[in-house]
């Protein structure tokens, strides 16, 4: 039997973790490191390591019907849309199930991971032990740098990123203040629809530059994600379809006093509340435009009204950093674009390197690297071999256009994607790549695996 | 000018006010007694009188669009479902502009009404004082008599009806607790829906003894209750239309992990909540069906399962009760039956006394009594002779029949009622009324009229 090359597995949340399933499974041999005390990642409430983003009143905007695991299913008394604290449940089961944990190392940071010169990787841990590793799976999470933009002035009161919120009583106690959420992504609405109530904030102010369409999480009855148009359909047919059924079903957004969006219900990151609409129809949400300035006490907004407020939450989303990578041109750029990547997965040029769930697919991100690992896991098996560096190129471009062509510019849409889509498309590209192995394709470069195997 | 008879009107919320203000109009002597030290009954938050059920969060469940005075429009900034704060501001409003807060005497309630074998009212008041009236119009509201069913054992923890329901903090502390809810009427909904977010109640659990629908809030981005079918559409067609509406608008009940009704969307009084769905589709909510037992620290349910609980909310409504009364012939019965009334206003045999607002109508309560009060006024004036008491009684029989006939027959629905058809039909009663006073009916007595004007 070849060797096959020991990957470094970073991050045990749901990317790595079934990105370590499927090497297992190909008896491909790995090691997972996790800063934290235990699996999760971002599901994991209050996780030690301080990468999750949970508050106690999050249950995932996608259903059960789409996050599931390929193959492991959910349990079947859950409800439509489980509680952070069900998925992680869930998450742990499959662990177990799969007998994974034996190949985690927690409390182990990767502090450093440096691409040798002839190719694999020297990974520094937290426990100051240094490790050598022939391939590189990055799985670290891109939900947890957060992101406050800039103002001019100061604001004297507590302000906290949607990151650290937790409930309306921590960190910081709502009850009875007025509170400014800045933000219309699914974070924001949530804790907005959270604190607006009546008996928490005194007034809650969601600041929003231009107006989004609001998902409901329901259709007739049934999740809004669980029968979605077949990713077959072109897109802009499966766009039209999804916006007549959204305005239908929720009418126009001025109709809830919120602002009418400039943009079509596509052409932004879909963000889903069941409870927003409700709130905002119901006058417990008061809509502002975007930041002028902080001012003391309160912030001016750029239509000039100024609010008096006790807390800000910054609802602002998050930056996509790797803290290991000392090489800029592994990092994401300062429009928050990380390097181009074949299939999100593979930087040209770089062959033993994987990101996984670097991606914000519609509908979820917890079943994603599932379906990424099928190509990384073919790749070290020798079963896959990528296309040469101009079809990669290629393919890079008109991926990106296809995924975020038709969002507007922000760094909130840089890694969009269409789950269905993907997984459509991986399909056709694993059997091409399966078939550029037969052909004799340039696998991956493993030290131990013979030559012959090697180009073969 | 002849005399007009004097009122007195028992009882300063909307029924109460809408009624003195018709009566201002037409010249009508009148007195106000209000047992509060303001006006608004049911939406003064916390009134002093005991006699709101208002929470911290409650919005109405009839949208703005529904609740409108007739000759006092509603704020042009209202959102589509006003805070009971607004409301009240609107109540406020309504009596400053009309001159009604003079003819209303404050902290003075009415202790005994009796009425005298001549025909007329002796009123005793709160103050000590007796008054004589010539008419009674009794609007002391049907919402504040807390009913809780009784069950074997008992129950350790604290336990509240909806009625004393202030916020999930007041007047018990719910976070942290596990809290049964018991109903499914709109008070248990919004109760259950705001106590069983993660941040306050541990669990939450609701017990209903059958599955009831759940009408949304909204349909399509307009207020659900904004554009009914019309009032001469048949009831069958009607409610048929309706039940399509709302099957294909939340689909079934199981869905959500609730109970299947065994009754149709219109056969009991329908239950409005923009969140419960949500919350039972996120797993947050647990049903239970009936209580068999109290059970020290805990519940006993029908299906033989047990709960360990904290808290206990009876949101299980109220008892129809006029404590001024002495005379058994014009309280509730004992299955809360109000006495039988035409136009659910006159009493045969009686013609000296009005029930105001004594209904529960879809879908409000807050303008009924300014469309009853067109009646009582035109009576007291002169101007309409109400029918001989066995057409009374066949009319009775009718109506009743028309708006209860399809509810399962409960407490909860003795006075159901169908606003836009009753409108129509009282408009046409009117008219008829009108007839018989100009053909000479037997109008209402009043001492000081003369003779020939009361046989006229």
């Amino acid at each position: 039997m070849p060797a096959l090359p020991k990957v470094c597995i970073i991050g045990a949340g749901c990317s790595g973790f079934t990105t370590a399933k499927r090497l297992k499974d190909r008896g491909i041999p790995f090691d997972v490191f996790e800063a934290s005390d235990d699996i999760g990642g971002n599901w994991y409430f209050a996780n030690p390591n301080g990468m999750s983003s949970c508050y106690k009143s999050l249950h995932i905007d996608t259903s059960k019907w789409r996050l599931a695991f390929e193959d492991y299913p959910v349990p079947a008394d859950w409800p439509d849309y489980p509680h952070h604290a069900q998925l992680l449940q869930y998450f742990h089961d499959y662990v177990d199930h799969f007998g994974l944990r034996p190949h985690i190392a927690f409390n182990t940071r990767v502090e450093k991971a440096e691409r040798r010169a002839e190719g694999g990787w020297q990974v520094t841990l937290s426990t100051g032990e240094t490790r050598d590793y022939d391939a590189l799976a990055v799985a670290n999470g891109h939900h947890w740098a957060a992101r406050i933009p800039e103002y001019p002035g100061s604001f004297d009161g507590p302000q906290l990123h949607s990151h650290n919120y937790r409930s309306p009583f921590e960190p910081v106690d709502c009850v009875g203040k007025r509170v400014l959420v800045v933000g219309m992504g699914n974070s924001a609405m949530d804790i907005a629809s959270e604190l607006s109530q009546r008996p928490i904030a005194e007034r809650l102010f969601v600041s929003a530059r231009h107006g989004v369409w609001i998902f409901p999480k329901y259709f007739k009855g049934q999740p809004i994600d669980k029968n979605p148009a077949p990713a077959w359909m072109p897109k802009g047919l499966r766009q039209w379809l999804g916006g007549r059924m959204i305005r239908g079903l929720v009418g126009r957004m001025s109709d809830y006093g919120l602002p009418e969006p400039t943009i079509g219900p596509f052409e932004s990151h879909g963000t889903v509340s069941g409870e927003f609409l409700l709130r905002a129809g119901s006058g417990d949400i008061a809509m502002k435009p975007g930041i002028e300035r902080l001012d003391g006490d309160g912030v001016v907004f750029t239509d000039g009204s100024r609010e008096k407020l006790d807390v800000i939450v910054w609802a602002t989303g998050y930056d996509i950093k790797f803290p290991f990578f000392s090489d800029a041109a592994l990092q994401a750029d300062a429009e928050n674009r990380p390097p181009p990547l074949f299939k999100r997965i593979l930087k040209p040029g770089v062959p033993d390197l994987f990101y996984m769930g670097l991606a914000q697919p519609l509908p979820t991100l917890v079943n994603f690297a599932e379906q990424q690992s099928k190509l990384v896991a073919a790749y070290l098996a020798g079963d896959y071999v990528p296309p040469a560096p101009e079809e990669m190129a290629r393919v890079i471009r008109a991926d990106e256009e296809y995924y975020t062509g038709q969002y507007y510019k922000s760094r909130r849409h840089t890694i969009q994607l269409d789950f269905d889509h993907y997984v459509r498309h991986l399909k056709k590209e694993l059997a091409a790549g399966a078939r550029r192995a037969a052909a004799g394709g340039h696998k991956l470069p493993v030290p131990g695996r013979e030559p012959a195997e090697a180009a073969a």
